[in-house]
């Protein structure tokens, strides 16, 4: 599979893996361990993860089957999120949910991130949500010491808007590498706020999360949705692709700022269809043709 | 009349000629010729064409008529656009209207422009709108060789938003020289979404497009624009202006940040208006009167 | 109390006070001074005045009392602002409020200002409203020139956007040192617009006028001010603090960012709670209690 540079020495599979769902799939090791072999197989070697993922769980269940293909863990890269507390039995303390993104707390979640993935390091560690309390004199000093002491490799950023990026940039000697961000034909709002643009300026390649739109728009009866679903089968059909989730997939794939979705679906046959998608020769009028629907004018 | 320097080499005159209208004049080439002179006579040097303007005809009258004047060509700075694919009966292939900027289309476009307007060398080439498809490094890539192969001097974008600007400067070896924009009483959006400040950090001059509003303040029954009608004819009175268009160009012409207005008239009678209205000395107060009016309340 | 550096040469006190409505308290010379001089003891050294506050009286009233203890001059820092002409029986010539930000008004603003004063420099200039006719050669110049009479020791803005700040610094050989903007439980524009990260990325400590936004969450029937009295007494409650003026102190003193709230009072009991605001204990959460209850939802 095609592979994206991050950096000199970072390159993530194209199409990304998620685990937030792992916890809702009740999958023992074994299944567990078939399906990131899938993965690999069809080259997707890029994991995606966060501390909060099923209330705390899913990196664990994660970790645990990894530990039991040691040698898997050097092909793979191991993305991970801090920054949000949400309400959660497990911290009682939490009474309200909100964002830590303290140095106490950076360092304290990549430890536990750490242990929970029965790995001795981190390739990309994310701020999971802009923060309007953070201290980026306090994250430059966490990355630092994660960085010094090789528990994390590289940083990143989820949600944030351009300003939110360069201001962090500002605080670090070293580049943020990417920025975790929704886009789906449901969702375009970071082509108008200026991050597809930053992305660009920066050179960063987005990590794209919801590539589906969570799914709403097969059943939705929300307009828009269903303008969209007939536009998107009208298309699949003239691609002969499998269904209109490929489309999507193509759509975002096709961009030139080499977008990486992340796929979370624990079944291989739904993975591999989103993998197919790579070779939909989706044309320049049709990705308008999508984006025309989807904004609902023609372009200016 | 005076000009304004966009680069070390390249100056265009404050008031600029569009050609976005020609077709509908039905003009003789003598008529046209007659209107060039005109402007030329006046110090209007500057004329701003698109690929797409008339359905792509505007460009290759103007040409055929230059060329029974060659020697006018040294006097004049000619501007050009691409990247719109309008629906067109000249393109049959074109089933959506969509935006292209990649490499082939820009140097496609250009050549078909250096043949319409009988030239060897366009002056500015504008990208016309911001392409959400957009790949900056092919954009660059063609303007490089475009500059290489002398056939564009100069670069430029049009109804940019300011992070694209930056975008899209970051990919370039050289300035981008102007962004066209609409600004005129009835739409100040570009003075709410930053380009005047991006303009001013960049020491851009923009070309003004719709100095007039598309002529709808004439007539429109709309609240604003009678509002809008009764202040600058209060105003046209007290400067003793032939008539609110006048005013509308001193509005545009006094700002600092020199301001090129478009003037998309085929008589000469109309351009000449314009071109006095740059004696008009409107005031700051006056200045402040129609903005107030614009944005219907007093500056907080 | 606690101080902030804005420059290796400049630094103002945590807690800043403000004299807009000084006019309106009708105090005698020797009621001024002693409020000087309680704010003085307090550790309050900074003092925050605009040309037209009170209709051009207020920097008056306070050079006047300032006179009599000129020993006073060199422990405080003076802050005025000046580009707003408001319509005033001072100035008859100005018939609509609008502002100008001319180097002949800087200029001839600034010679009134200093001695209205009764002093021989401002510590710090700023331009109280970004200015859509703004000239910033215009103001480089102005500023330049009282720089170098020492007129003016330093440079700031108030109410500017992120781009403005930025397109005027472009113009200047020396950092500008602050944005005074208004923050509050009411008011979270500036977190939206990009101005906080602004602040941080350009190592700008904002001044916050309107700390406890204009005093209308006190008696309000707006269900979003009811709705903050109830989150804002709680807390307060719980802290043990004096009433919600100093929990809404607290929570900007509390930002990392280190914004300086403007206090406006004239009662040095009121000033007082202001700065007890400063040891009051406010945790993340509670921080983020205040948040949710302003934006109406949980975060993201």
């Amino acid at each position: 599979m095609e592979r994206v540079q991050l950096t000199d020495e970072l390159s993530f599979s194209r199409i990304i893996h998620g685990m937030w769902r792992l916890a809702d799939w009740k999958y023992s090791e074994q299944e567990l361990l078939q399906l990131i072999e899938d993965c690999l197989e069809m080259g997707i070697t890029t994991f995606d993860h966060a501390d909060i993922y099923g209330d705390y769980t899913c990196e664990q269940i994660f970790g645990k089957a990894l530990s039991l293909k040691p040698e898997w863990r050097d092909r793979m890269q191991l993305v991970t999120k801090c920054g949000i507390k949400p309400l959660s039995e497990k911290h009682p303390n939490t009474y309200i949910k909100h964002y830590d993104t303290s140095k106490e707390h950076i360092l304290t979640a990549v430890d536990q991130s750490l242990s929970n993935l029965v790995t001795d390091r981190i390739d990309v560690l994310l701020i999971h949500r802009p923060d309007p309390f953070m201290d980026p004199e306090a994250v430059a000093e966490a990355f630092t010491l994660l960085r010094q002491a090789g528990k994390v490799l590289h940083f990143g950023v989820s949600n944030f808007t351009p300003v939110q990026v360069d201001m962090l940039s500002s605080y670090l000697d070293f580049p943020l590498v990417t920025n975790q961000i929704e886009v789906n034909v449901m969702n375009l709002e970071h082509f108008d706020n200026g991050n597809i643009e930053k992305c660009w300026e920066k050179r960063l390649r987005p990590m794209i999360w919801s590539p589906l739109a969570g799914g709403r728009i097969f059943h939705s009866e929300d307009p828009k949705a269903g303008r969209l679903r007939n536009t998107l089968e009208q298309i699949a059909d003239d691609l002969g692709a499998d269904g209109i989730d490929q489309v999507m997939y193509a759509w975002l794939l096709q961009h030139p700022l080499k977008m990486m979705p992340i796929v979370g679906s624990g079944k291989t046959e739904r993975i591999r269809r989103a993998v197919k998608a790579l070779e939909l020769p989706l044309t320049r009028q049709q990705w308008f043709e999508i984006w025309t629907c989807a904004v609902g004018h023609d372009v200016p």
